[in-house]
Order: structure tokens, then sequence, then C-alpha cells
């Protein structure tokens, strides 16, 4: 039997190489603000073969700019720092003094040589100044448009009115109509503006997940009237051995498309490697504290005690983690409702707890210290992201009132965290199938105030262990477009094993394609622009186009070659399925030119044929 | 630039073994009819290591029996022929005379060695008496109870009855109610019954390919009150060698749960590679006839007449296909609604008949000749298919009034193939948003009397090359929830290139999961007991069961193996996510125990402690 230690927590074969390349056909470019003009939105262009251009979310921060030079023993450029800092609401203070306990126990004399690879991205941490509360919501509460609201907004609106401007053809008003998104009940607007952004803040409908210590980050928005977010779990490997193998995990994740990344490292060397993955991440960072906090202990869930788990928020908030997952709804009456389950309690941390309630029979100290963990939150601006620890593992578990009592608790938590204005989001499950699905949603809505939903997959069936991406994909795109605001990346190891570099592209690609069908469906503005152009490109047998607009550039040309490998292929007027003589698209384009013709010349016989256009079924042509 | 003559139209990779082993864990067993006794019943016994067995649907025929003796030169056993034979209403005859045309232009040697390979499958073809009709839907309509349809209740059924006289646990009525599917207007019972099937043949919401000339079949049905069935497409390689190579392209299909097979073979030696797949094949064949009959008129649309597409049907007829794809619905007036689409006729067939009526100016002559070719249909038993010539090659076409013309039109031939008792379903799209799925389930239903929907995703975003498996099991699912009977796979080359094994594989598992995913949610019964069986298997570290009752066993073991391969994790008490201090499951358990411990030693403490359970937030714990 392997040991704890044999086991890594993530199987990312090494790669001391970040990836760097820009995506095929791509570059990257920059928008600044109008109220903060010193933003530089970053946003990824594709230059297609006709010339004309298509503007994407970006989400791999400057690694895919060849411009940007990067050194992850240094960290990237703290793009925030003047914004918090002009605020003149926070302060620069010692820190908590760094145990070796926080890297787990022994292996002191590796742990040093990690150590030193992050020497160069030791941080003075700062803090709210006594008296003042540093989170996007107070300040959207207060009227304030900040930097990260704008960034926010730019990105979000996807160069929409220029690429309006850029189009050769006028607005189809019959296919817009047709298309228009049904956002069952979201209210998103033609164009998102900062102030928008800045009200959906306030009233707790998005957050901002933006750690005042993680000024590297480039702000980005969850909520159900924005782009539909995906998150990528990581974690860090047993034998970890460089910061750029660690990095290039996230690095990887991002590229494809990873909005946020969840660091869930256990063992040894999380607090160094959490250092590495903070100082270099674009991206908001993501953490499970109970796990390191159960680390301290040494793995005894009743060991716990809340003076460990609070020094463990402070070291992760001073490091600049920007949302914690924390399982308060997890409360000690629940328990019982899981114990006739089919599969129980599946959510590590809510197993944790509660172990932990039932060793001491005891309320969940994270329900009763939540006040005080509100304090900690809202001096770095960590945002909740409320634990799901009773999450269904199963179809036959889906919608119990173990899940359901849980969320109802989950929003009466958002409630007190949103006094203290913090920002709060509500995980959600898990296995669900179809039908049962909506409810999910209705739940959450009801119970949690808009809060956004951050949900895994759902799973619409338990049968499909190596395909569970897409098991989970297609509830993913459901609840996506019913109004969840982050899906949690799911990987076709999921239940079996742990992912390695490729099943964290699939993983990720199964979700861009979840979270992008919920925009079209629900109308985020803009978000069909792209499928317009890669349709356009595929009907003119554009190739390069086709493929450089996909999720996937390298994916779908390394398919097209296999097929037909020659590089006029890839100019042909014709596909691989069907060959020259079949092809329905070139057929197609000879259709509409007799349709044209036919409409021109043909009209005065198209109107003398009248009603015989509409020949009796069975009538006889002159064919026989 | 590749001649037509490189382009292969599968790039399946010879093989030229055919797959016979039973998958893991697994073995064949047979269930006898009641009402007609001599039936034997294929299903797929899965033995757990618990003692418990698991019985599933399988497409998969006698190719996974190792008790069968299969030479694929003389064809599978014609389980059928006493059936058709004792109802006394067909014919042999001579048929018609293979021409050499029947198998593409030149290549005479070649041909001649290839059809020498298909000599032992000859057979002298049947049809209808004079003055009989000897389809599916004649009988139920006179009240019979075919052998076939018994054949499909019993399929369909699961053994749900003795599943759950073999349950060690009683039926939990809370978790019952709570999974209630939700059928959304379709009428599934309890239990199918030979009458029941009957009665939905009767009335058209079913439908039974199975023609007279394809006794080797295995009845299945297609229809909105069954389990959701899965079509996978084929076509003949280029050159073609052996044909155990093109056969095993459908072993390999059925093995991953293809419920039909369309050939869409193109170009040479089609007439003899489908001789060969029809008689080797345990599931309905499908074609479109329209590539074949373009094959005999050198590739030129215009030059297609009836009397060619005639002797194409009645020659595919004869070979025993059981299911015509026919564009009857594609008519002269709609073709001018495309000239405006982002991407105009993306079917093969349509834009070739499109290319007709404009160059001919005349109307679609399957439609005018519709009855004609009714009369052709019942005296084989051949079931219509009736194709989507105007399908939406993208979001910006989808719903829009050409698709919707021509799905009327599929209606009112759907009420024409009626009268002849001819059995019918209707094509459905394509791409289509989420948000515009429903209405086309509506349409369907509301102009296509409840004909079974047959549809070809639809795909949900249009942006994933590589990926669009997964971007149309999404649309897949929720419209096979909402009604729709069979859903045809795409792979992940779609648009891109031809399928290869593997992908004809990643293909069948999207859609198996969709497929799933849509019983659950409409509630067809027994079809969560198999996700109950892996779930309770996966709660109690059973990993063998967890594979083998898993859509692809060997995918998932080799997974589990990646992360941990040693033989004693397979039965190790917790997963290579977490190891063994971390495993929620494990905790789950400890959970369990100590519950039910609470319960019973501890409840008067319980009573005592009351309302204290019910701590007040923010109340402190001793653990400060």
């Amino acid at each position: 039997m392997n040991k704890p230690s044999d086991l890594p927590i993530d199987a990312l074969p090494a790669s001391a190489e970040l990836t760097r390349a820009p995506l095929p056909g791509s570059r990257k470019t920059y928008l600044a603000g109008r109220l903060h003009p010193a933003l530089r939105v970053p946003q990824r262009e594709v230059a297609l073969s006709n010339g004309d251009v298509v503007w994407l979310y970006d989400t791999s921060g400057p690694y895919t700019d060849p411009q940007a030079s990067i050194d992850v023993t240094r960290g990237l450029p703290a793009l925030r720092h003047d914004w918090i800092d002009v605020r003149d609401d926070t302060e620069a203070y010692a820190g908590r003094v760094v145990a070796e306990a926080d890297d787990g126990a022994g292996h002191a004399r590796r742990l040093a040589e990690l150590r030193a690879q992050a020497a160069g991205l030791q941080r003075t941490p700062r803090r709210a100044r006594v008296g003042h509360n540093v989170t996007q919501m107070h300040y959207a509460r207060r009227g304030i448009v900040t930097p990260e609201m704008e960034f926010v907004a730019l990105r979000e609106n996807l160069r929409l009115q220029a690429a309006r401007e850029a189009a050769r053809e006028p607005l189809n008003a019959e296919r817009e109509g047709r298309l228009r998104g049904n956002p069952l009940g979201a209210a998103i607007p033609a164009e998102i503006s900062p102030e928008f952004v800045r009200a959906e803040v306030a009233r707790g409908r998005a957050v901002i997940p933006a750690n005042i210590n993680h000024p590297e980050l480039e702000p980005m928005a969850i909520g159900r009237n924005f782009l539909v977010k995906v998150n990528a779990n990581i974690g860090n490997s047993a034998v970890t051995s460089s910061i750029e193998e660690e990095v290039e995990k996230m690095v990887w994740a991002t590229r494809w498309g990873a909005d946020t990344v969840m660091d869930l490292s256990t063992g040894q060397h999380i607090h160094t490697t959490r250092d590495w993955i903070v100082r270099n991440s674009p991206v908001p960072i993501g953490t499970v504290p109970i796990y390191q906090a159960l680390e301290k202990v040494g793995g005894i869930a009743e060991d716990l005690t809340w003076a460990i788990f609070r020094d463990t928020l402070i070291e992760q908030a001073e490091q600049g983690v920007d949302y914690f997952t924390i399982h308060a709804g997890l409360r000690l009456p629940f328990i019982h409702l899981t114990a006739g389950r089919r599969t129980g309690i599946v959510s590590r941390g809510g197993s944790i707890l509660a172990k932990w309630c039932i060793a001491h029979h005891q309320e969940n100290f994270l329900y009763t210290h939540f006040a005080e963990i509100c304090d900690i939150m809202k001096a770095y601006d960590v945002s909740f992201s409320l634990g799901d620890g009773l999450r269904p593992g199963s179809l036959a578990d889906a919608n119990d009132e173990a899940q359901f009592a849980e969320l109802r608790t989950l929003g009466e938590l958002t409630q007190v965290a949103w006094k203290h204005d913090v920002q709060t989001m509500i995980e959600g499950p898990g296995h669900v199938p179809m039908h049962l699905i909506q409810a999910n949603m209705t739940e959450q809505l009801k119970h949690c105030g808009e809060a956004p939903f951050y949900t895994l997959g759902p799973l619409t069936i338990d049968v499909a262990p190596g395909y569970d991406h897409i098991a989970s994909a297609i509830g993913a795109a459901m609840i996506g477009w019913m109004g969840t605001a982050m899906l949690c990346y799911v990987t076709p190891k999921e239940h079996l094993g742990l992912p390695n570099r490729d099943d964290v592209k699939q993983g990720l690609m199964a979700y861009k394609i979840a979270a992008h069908a919920a925009d079209i469906a629900k109308g985020h503005p803009g978000a069909r622009l792209r499928d317009d152009a890669i349709s356009k490109a595929r009907f003119e047998f554009r190739w390069a186009d086709q493929f450089n607009l996909g999720l996937d550039p390298e994916t779908a040309r390394s398919f097209h070659d296999e097929t037909l490998p020659k590089d006029a292929a890839k100019v042909a007027h014709f596909c691989s399925m069907c060959g020259p003589k079949f092809c329905s698209m070139k057929i197609t384009q000879e259709v509409r030119d007799f349709v044209t013709q036919g409409l021109s010349t043909k009209s005065s016989e198209f109107k003398q044929a009248g009603g015989a256009l509409y020949v009796p079924i069975n009538a006889r042509t002159n064919q026989e």
C-alpha cells in the first residue's frame, strides 16, 4: 500500500520551461482606461487572413506577451501597487513570522533550498489600517469606482463597439432578434460600464477577488451578469524540484483559459510553493485553508483548533491568496442527515470538519467564529467562497436535505459577510441529474441573495469515469445559463487519479465550451462575435482562420493535418469530409450564385410560375 | 491539391482483427420471450466483487459472446428468418441485377477480387407479396405484437424486476421520490411491455428499423418513450483491403454503444462493402441513398434522375438497409431562404438536391415522388429518416425560416408516410445555441405528430473545432431530455477531418453520456440502477467494480494505474486524490460510525443538549 508521501497531489509532469509563445495568429493588445487612464487591459487580438481582427478575453497574463520580461524568481510586476497605495487605507507591517511548520513537517535541508528560490518573492505584507475596510465591496458601497472595476468593465466588453464599427456587414436585425439570448432572470446590460461593475459589486451580485497582497493580479469579476468564468485546480508535486515547474502549472492553466486557479496543495512545502505561485499569477488564487491547518496538526482532524486555523488564514492572506473556501455552513445538526446517503460526505474539507464536530460534539468552529473570519477577510480583501461540504457525491444524494440545509446556512452567512462588506460567493455541487439542476440554482438565488454561485460541474451521470469532464460539462453549461457565475472544472481523471498536463487542458477545454455556451444562451453582449467570425471563416474555407479562432488552434490544425497534411489544403475550397465533388459548402456557394442570378434574371419567370412552385405532392416531373 | 480518389471517406486505420473480447467483468446473457419463447434477447451482465450483478443494454451483438462462432464471409445467423417467414406475406425473387456501376466506375479487376470476398454473403432478396405491407407499423396497427416488438420490450426493461428482486436494500422511498424523472411530456410507463411497444409503433411514436432483408438484426426501438439511442457514422476506406477491415469499423462502433450505424460510404466499392457490413451487422444500418445515386451519374448533381434514384433505393432495400435518409423536405421555394445565411446549406444531401432544383428550376424530385418512395419502403420495411437538408451550419442560422419551413414539410410528409404505414423518423440540427434548443423540439412535436426526432448534436457553440463532440454532447443531452429519440454522434474531428478509430470511440463516449443523462432526466425506468451501483462501488472502494460499471472500463483502469499502479491500490480504502489521511470517503465512513453510535448511545445527551445544537452564530467554543 502506498504511503501518503508517495502520493503526489498533482501529477503534471515536470516542465521547467514556461510556455510563453502567443497562441497562433494572436498578439496581445492593451486597452487604456478612461476613468483611470493608466490602466492597460489585456486582450488577445486574432488577425484573420481577410484583414479582419477579432478581440478575445485573455486570461494568460504577461506570459503570452513576447514584450514582457519575466523572471519567476522576482514575480510579476505589481500593476495594482499604485491603485492600492493611493487609497491610503492600508499599512505595511512586519507580518507573521513564517514557521517551519508552515511548510509541513521535516525535510529541513530541502526546505532551505526551496525557500532560497523564493527569496526574491518576499514582500512586506499590507493590511487595512485600523478602522478601515479595504474590500472592493466596501468601496463600491461608498460609490467609488476603483481601477479594478474599470479594468473589469473593459475586459468584459470584448471591445464590442470597436468590433461593430470594424464589421464589414451591417448588423442583420432578423438574425440578432432570432439569436437574442434568454437571460433567465439575469440583468445583463448592452454594455458593461465601470458604474455597472460597481453597482453589481455593491449589491453582492459580483465579486472581484483581489487581495491587496496580490498586486500582480489582473482584476476579473465573477457574477451572473458577467461572462461565465472557469476555475482550474492545481497542486504541488510530491517532489518539487524548481520554481519554474510549479509556476508552469498555473501558466499552463491560464493559457487555456482558467479565470482563477485554486491551489489545493497538501503535504510538504505548501507555504513556499504558494509564494511562488501567487507572486507569478495574473489570475486570482483560491485556497482551502483547512487543508494547510490540518497539516499543522499532523493530519488529525480532531486536533484542529480555531487558533491554528486563524493563524493559517492570516498566513495565507499575507501571502496574497484572493479567495478562501470556508466550510462554515456544515453545521453539527446537519451531519446526521448524511448517514443514509449513498455516498456520504465527499468533500474533503467537509469530511474533516464533520469529523471534528462529531469528535468534539460541538458546533463547527468556522460557523461559531464566522464574524472573526470576516474581520480577517476585510483587512486584506480576501473573498469568501463558502464551501459546500455536504455536496452530493452521487445522483442518489442530489438535492437532499443535507445539501439544502447547508445551502440555506450559506445564505445566512452571506448576510453576515455582507454586513462586514466582505465579498462572498457560494459553492455548489457536485453530482446532479439534469432535471434537478434548476432547483439548485433556484434555491441558491432564493437563499443567498444572488451572491455568485460557483459550482463543480455538476456531473449529470455517475457512470463516466475517465470522461467526467464531459459528463459534468453538460451540467456546467446548463447551470451557467441558469445563472451560475463560475464553473470549477473537472478533468478526465476525476474519481480516478491526479491530472497530468494534458488532463488539465482537456478539463479546461470542456469547461470553456460550457462557459461559452452559457454566455451565448444568456446573451452576454459580444459573446457571439467569435462564433460568427469562425463560421464565416469556415464557410469561406479560410482554414487557418478557423483554427486560430477556435479554443485550441494547435489541436484543430493537427487534426486537419491528419487527413489533409498538404499546405495547399489549408486554402482548398473543399474539406476533408467530402472532397471536391461532394463539398456541401462549395455547392452552397454555387446555389447562392444561382439564387442571386435567379432572383434577378428569372424574376419574371418566377412570377409567371406563381403557385406552380408549390407543386402538389406526388405530381410528376419530367425526369421519369 | 488532392484528387478525390486520394480522399479516404474514413480514416480508421486498418485492423484486420475483429475485436471480440467481452468487456472487462462482463458476460453475455440472453433472456427468453414469453409471447415468443424462442427469443434470445442479449444483455451484458456485469458481475461485481460483492456478488451483485448489474444487467446492461448491449448493442454489441454476437461479437462479444465467446460462444458465438463468427465468419464474416458468411455473415451473422439470420435470427429473424423464421419470424419473417411465418408471417407468410413475403416472397423471394430474383432481385435486381447488380451492375458494375453499383460499385462506382473502373477498377474492374480489384472489384472482382472484392466481390469474391462477398460471395458467401449473397442472399436471395425478399419483398412483400402483392397487396401486402410488411412494415412493423402495419402489423402494429393491426394489433399484432411481433417478435421484434417483444424483443424490444425485453431489451428496454433492463431486467428491472429481476434487479429489484436481487437488490439487498429495500427501495428508499424518499430517494426515489426525490430523483423521479421529469419526462417533459413523454409518457414512459413503469415497465415497457410488448403491448406498449406495439402501441407506440402503431401511432408512429416509435420506429423499429428492421428491413426484412436484414434478418441478422437484433431489433431495437427509436422513440421518445424508450431509451435514447445513439447513431455512429462509418464509411468505406479509400483502399479497401479486406472484409474484416470494413466489418471491424461497425463492430468497434457497436462495442462502444452505437445503437445504429450509418454507412456513409462514397466512391468505389460501395455496393460490395455494404454487403459486407449489412450481413455482419447486429444493429440497424442506415444510408443516404442520394450519395450512391450521385456516384452513378459521375458526381454531377444536375444529372440525377428519379429513375436512377429509384433503382438505388431498390438496390439498397434488397441488400437489407434498414433506414434511408431522404431529403424530401428541401423544396424549391425554400432554397432562396438560405441565400442570406451565414453558412448556407451545409448538409451534403441537401446541397446536392438544392443544386438539382436550381439547375432544373423544378421541385425536388424526392418530394414529387414521395408516394412512390413509400411504396418501396413498405415492400421491405425500410424506415424513413426524413433528412434536414436545410439544417443550420452555424449558430447564426439556427431556427431560421429555411430550417423551420423544411421541418413543417417533413411533418406533411410524415402524414403521407403514415398513410402507407411506413415507419418514419425526422432528422434535426445541427448548430443551435442552448436557449434555442427547446423551440426545435417543440416545433418538431407540433408539426411531425411525435414521429421520433433524430438530431445531430446540436452543437451549442461554433468555436470548438477539435472538441465538437463535447460542444454537441451538451445540446444532445438537453434535446434528448426534451424528447429526441436518437442522437447522431459527432466526433472530435468534426469540421476538420475523417475520424480514426479513437475518434469514433471518443464520439461514442460523449454521446453515450448525453443519452444516459437524458434517460435519467426523463426518468426511464431502471436507467439509474447503473449509477447507483457504481456510486455504491465508489463509496466502498471497490475499484474494479467502479471501472467495470463505467462506460469505458479500460480507460478508467488505465487512468487509475497512472497514479496508483499497484494491484493493492485496487482494493485500497482510499483513492489517489487525497491519500489515506485525507480521504473524504474514508472519513465519511468514520463519521457514519460516529453518527450511528451517537444516535444510539448518545441519544439522551442529544435530547438534553436540545436547542444547544443550534449554537448562535459567533458563539465561542472552548477551542480558543
